[in-house]
């Protein structure tokens, strides 16, 4: 039976973390709300469960529903070679997923510091001055902190060990959402974290990963998603 | 040999949450910022460790060192009984953690819409904004999504299954906080949610968790922590 992935339809959003593993793994999964009728859906299973989660993305694989980016991952992980067999190696490679977590959730806020539920246009002053903080404070913290991660790994090349993990694939899909939502911010700071870049550059070129990226699966940035190209925001 | 917890040595932070599973454990642990040149150690810790966390809390244990408040509660709550032993009352019950983790952070942004580095005093107009929609929106949408998740489980009384798990020290220490920086909002609110209200007071009344909140090693909240009761913020 294939997962059933629920996800707001029009948006990359937190639900591209959970696609690009399933992809990845070359799982066979169903984007439940892009079909007819699946908003529909994605509601009445969250109304309805007994464990409902409390927004999207949630996974269902039979009678399991998984919500919360980074549980989907590690789920996932465990089931797809996408992480460390050793207890130590998975927990290491779900910290890193939370830190991306908080990471995306800063991303975000810099277009909404007020509030989800208001427009971008309602909260526009507050939205240059935290975008500000984020260009020149953030971004550096949390890429610097990578960099390093990158360069302490004793095999090399990735996050976590020798192979490829979800983490690799999450940061991949930051490094895309920054590109996108702070071209010149993010390409300046790039520069000081090589190896990040590196790893982005070859998670592109995974066989699995760049079908993807060139498939209709693969929603374009917009800008109701998460990773917003608004260029007064980009200094 | 005992646990070492690294955090903030003058807040409740995120590191109470950790506090309060290790006090309810009955582990043994070292509160090591709080010791004499406690906060050096924890800076070196995280200078020079091969897998480093972006942030406090962190703990170790032995070689092991978790980063991620919800990371270092799914390490605990395995080894200490304080989640259910089957993988999925086990992936649930950090899924619920992970939720609270996200309310956290949203009630700390409350004073820091713009950003953590700058001082609440220079983005208190924008908190304003962000607190309304706090209270009138994420407060009561949070809160609702616990009362739901209490009265659907079968078990009754707790989060997850029929025992106490770390989700449910967590529910605890967010309505603390809410309370003391949220008073008049969080009050209101609670008539909602009488199953949280009644799990938040158990809690309270556990012989360790008790002693615990009446002795020393429970940090009284302020206003550099999380919760801060800035009473402009309280509408």
């Amino acid at each position: 039976m294939p997962y059933e992935l629920y996800y707001w339809p029009t948006i990359q959003g937190r639900g591209e973390f959970v696609r690009l593993a399933l992809e990845e793994a070359g799982a066979d999964y169903v984007d439940v709300a892009r079909q007819p009728k699946g908003t529909a859906a994605m509601a009445r299973l969250m109304g309805s469960a007994e464990r409902p989660p409390f927004a999207p993305p949630f996974l269902k694989d039979g009678e399991t529903i998984v919500g919360q980016t980074a549980a989907i991952l590690l789920y996932l992980g465990a089931r797809h070679g996408l992480a460390p067999k050793d207890p130590e190696g998975g927990l290491w490679t779900h910290q890193i997923q939370l830190t991306i977590g908080d990471f995306v959730t800063e991303a975000h806020d810099t277009h909404h510091p007020v509030g989800a539920d208001l427009y971008y246009e309602d909260q526009k002053e507050e939205a240059l001055r935290r975008s500000e903080e984020f260009r020149g404070s953030r971004i550096p913290k949390f890429l610097n902190w990578f960099e390093t991660i990158l360069t302490r790994n004793p095999e090399g090349g990735h996050l976590v060990g020798r192979a490829l993990t979800y983490a690799d694939l999450s940061l991949f899909q930051v490094i895309e959402g920054l590109t996108y939502a702070f071209p010149k911010a993010t390409r300046r700071t790039l520069k000081g974290a090589p190896h990040v870049a590196a790893l982005h550059d070859a998670v592109a070129e995974r066989p699995r990963i760049k079908a993807y990226l060139a498939s209709p699966r693969r929603i374009p940035f917009n800008e109701e998603g998460i990773f917003r190209r608004y260029p007064e925001l980009d200094g």
